[in-house]
């Protein structure tokens, strides 16, 4: 490699601000970045900008499929607003003005000419994560060493929302390693949270989560293997899903251990409405992507109704809440929306409540961290060390400090496997046997972390290692008069320990609280209508973010 | 291990031997065994126990939900007839008379109380591979070392089979390793083909293949890892479904290599009709299996048709045809029947057919065959050795002559996963692209083999690969006449060469003709309705079998 790390990751940002600096009109500056920046976007965009952007996906579709909207405001508004997003909170690694132009003019043409839209997503901007390839374009996965490496084709993924009807306008931050629930790499530096600078948006999709956040997009499409569109979703106030595996396209997705696949990623949506999430989810599985990409389940999107909850009480939701997973007692935020919630739901005519007992989290969590890097984390550490790049702290605690890391033999993944199939074997027992619908139960131990504190994944990477689909919705914001510290609290053990001393209200002012709704495999479209009915009957969520 | 292995083989004969030996009125022991088996049930039987075990299940579950014919009288029957069929062709471990009929007894009794059957398989005996755990009985999945293994529980598949009204009455024999397309063991011996018995019945469900060609049973369970449903099915002139994967119930069953996922196995039937086919499957998933296993898919089984073929042709039912692998030519016998289907097919008005040009089968079995053991095969060697018992010829060909097996890395298993993603990813590609419903293709590269001369797996192996499923269908028989060897072919290579030598009508003298459709993953209902759409335009199965 002839030039440094910095140098690799100077030109980078030189090539980010350089596509920003093609949008018009300019977008200005911005100097003394306030701890929140979600005001700052009204004070510099018109106010038709500020509408549009802050209209939720399925809403802007509807305009834009009458032309009541066309494609070309629309997506110049999400250029600005993006723009200004990444000068605010840096979660852009680049801007695509002219092709997104382009794509929007040809989709205004083609609703004059033809008279209706070209697909369901007719001229809706859609922000994408970095790794997800776009032909043409960097695929660096967060490594520096990879900053050259370019995708020969758009994933899979893109390719059906492009026929759809999208507009590719932007590519968001990712971690190093892509393994951090936190969005800082030594190509475009760290991401921070919209709504306090000193906190993070959460990870892998943090780009994603700060720009959906500040609402330089409406929609996005983030990734998870361990908690990385639901962690950054919850920390920015949105919507997020984690669908079941083996439903949404993966190919053409950048990363290292390709192969592995004893804990498998999903991609899924990040945005500003649950009708939005249905609109992603819909237009990609009515694409059939599975006869083009084989290891995807040819089963259709159900649209019929999956849930049988009565007005007069006589079908209840059965609704289980899991205050603490026994391993790290959640941030006050987090027990008082989740208390809230309980109490809300408890009137409700159509819905059952049960505390949920959670089952040995800790092991579920030595069987992912292992299962993950089952090469003892030789390729992600390669990945690393290839650039000379240093080691951001979150990299060095996921691959170094976790005691999960090792080298296995065939055999030794094999026993993996069976301790795995186990575990969720017994936990899935205990699912049906309650008969719970869904389960209401955290996000993380607490709100958006602190910049390099995000070190416990068991309230996300556990649905991973189940592979159950999680639904994040808004709740609340930290609420610092009642969300006191409990200072006579006995952590159980070294984790809880170190999350406990990590909290102080003051420290999380402002930060959105999210709460995390889980369903049994393969019961996605149920989840998101309990999401529905839930989140109708609390009125949440119950503060304004935007 | 205080026993010699021939002891411990000689006690699990014994005690085969004793069950049978209970059936009331008692089966005759057979002197000069003949080369056609088939013929003999019929000089010994009563007329009543040959019309009901030559019927096929649905046709016996209906007279037995009314009560028409009690499932006392039908298990005896199938007892009688299976332990006949033991006598003829070593198929059985063991016989369960006293619980099967204790078993029937309460079905018949249920049926008089309640007036109606207790499920949809009400008072049906079906036939059981052995290493499909039966609470308090062996589990010794071939290998003698295992003979003192008893399971603590049914496996889950029997538990539902039994829930809807099932007899579980004997147990049939399988190969050492269970990776035979033979039917081999050092506990049990040598089960022969009931059509001739220099013929292996195939494997490694060819307990269940030849106890079914006999009638000794009309439904049974057969598990498939590489053909082990297929390869049976096909010697013995039955149907045959080696379902895509996690679709039916595998806890309970026992086998080595537990927690190898990157080829799983699967069970399925094996059965004298189409219609036992769905019965079986249909029973199965409508009982929801995946609530109680939490890796099945919870997807119904679906009775609303799948195939669009209209009479006036508009809409057809596009075929594939694979004459040849392009690795292993067949032998006559099965390119005669493929090239009869094609001619009668190609003048049925709802059928389209064209030639499928097969993509490196090879490859394909140089994946699979190093997938099947990435611990080099150490655990299947382990298990051979513990009890000093004698490798079977195929049990060293499979692991000791066999250039996949190799010990491997996590790294090298992982780039193995891609290499056989790459290979599924153009395979489908392929198939998609042709825009076939079904592919009719050998089910191997010949008939029954002689035994020990299975040494080709790629016309079945190939679907697990792609876990497409694939059913077998029964066509012809051999013809000495007609299926004259091609003296003058030039081998394409080594293997092809073993095959061609292998050849000689007389050799094959009675063997069942069947072949194999094939369809895309989780297209398991359209493919059976293809298969009964098939058979009913071409008249086959051309000869009657029994």
């Amino acid at each position: 490699m002839s030039l440094s790390w910095e140098a690799i990751a100077e030109k980078a940002q030189q090539h980010r601000d350089a596509t920003i600096a093609l949008v018009q009109p300019p977008i200005p500056d911005i100097t003394n970045l306030p701890l929140d920046s979600t005001p700052i976007p009204a004070t510099i965009l018109t106010a038709e900008e500020i509408s549009i952007t802050e209209s939720e996906p399925t809403d802007l579709v509807n305009r834009l499929s009458t032309g009541a909207l066309t494609s070309t405001t629309v997506t110049n508004a999400f250029l600005r607003r993006a723009g200004l997003a990444q000068k605010l909170v840096n979660c852009v690694t680049e801007l695509l003005p002219s092709t997104a132009l382009a794509r929007a003019a040809f989709l205004d043409d083609y609703l004059k000419k033809n008279g209706k839209p070209i697909g369901p997503l007719h001229g809706l901007p859609i922000s994408v994560k970095e790794h997800i390839g776009m032909e043409g374009l960097t695929l660096n996965a967060g490594f520096v060493a990879w900053h050259d490496r370019v995708a020969d084709a758009n994933a899979h993924i893109l390719d059906i929302l492009v026929d759809a009807g999208a507009v590719l306008y932007v590519r968001t931050t990712e971690p190093q390693t892509l393994m951090h629930l936190e969005t800082d790499n030594n190509l475009y530096g760290v991401t921070v949270n919209p709504f306090n600078r000193n906190l993070s948006p959460g990870g892998s999709s943090g780009g994603e989560g700060a720009l959906i956040g500040l609402r330089g997009s409406c929609l996005g499409i983030g990734s998870d293997i361990g908690g990385s569109i639901r962690s950054p979703a919850a920390n920015n106030g949105l919507y997020g899903l984690r669908p079941t595996s083996y439903r949404l396209p993966l190919e053409g997705l950048s990363a290292t251990m390709l192969g592995q696949d004893h804990i498998v990623p999903v991609v899924g949506p990040m945005t500003t409405s649950l009708s939005g999430i249905k609109l992603f989810m819909k237009t990609l599985i009515d694409a059939k992507p599975w006869l083009r990409e084989h290891s995807l389940l040819p089963f259709p999107w159900r649209t019929d109704p999956q849930l049988a909850v009565l007005p007069s009480g006589n079908k209840k939701l059965k609704v289980g809440i899991m205050y603490d997973d026994g391993v790290v007692k959640p941030h006050p935020p987090i027990t008082r929306a989740l208390r809230s919630v309980a109490v809300k739901l408890g009137k409700v005519k159509g819905v059952e409540i049960v505390e949920w007992e959670p089952y040995k989290h800790d092991l579920a969590w030595s069987i992912i961290s292992t299962a993950y890097f089952g090469d003892g984390g030789e390729e992600e550490s390669a990945a690393v060390d290839a650039s000379g790049e240093p080691w951001r702290p979150l990299s060095t605690f996921i691959l170094k400090e976790n005691p999960g890391v090792k080298k296995l033999s065939v055999t030794e993944i094999w026993s993996l496997n069976m301790a795995k199939y186990d575990y969720k074997s017994k936990y899935a027992k205990r699912w049906v046997e309650s008969g719970i619908d869904v389960l209401l139960c955290p996000v993380g131990p607490g709100v958006a972390p602190a910049h390099d504190t995000s070190k416990y994944w068991g309230y996300t990477a556990q649905w991973n290692l189940l592979d159950y689909p999680g639904l994040v919705v808004p709740i609340d914001k930290v609420d610092e008069q009642l969300d006191v510290k409990d200072i006579g609290y006995e952590a159980r053990n070294e984790k809880d320990k170190w999350n406990h001393e990590l909290y102080d209200a003051d420290k999380y002012r402002n930060a959105p609280i999210s709460l995390q709704l889980v369903a049994n495999r393969y019961q996605d479209e149920m989840l998101i209508e309990a999401g529905e009915y839930i989140l109708e009957k609390i009125g949440a969520p119950w503060v304004k973010y935007v």
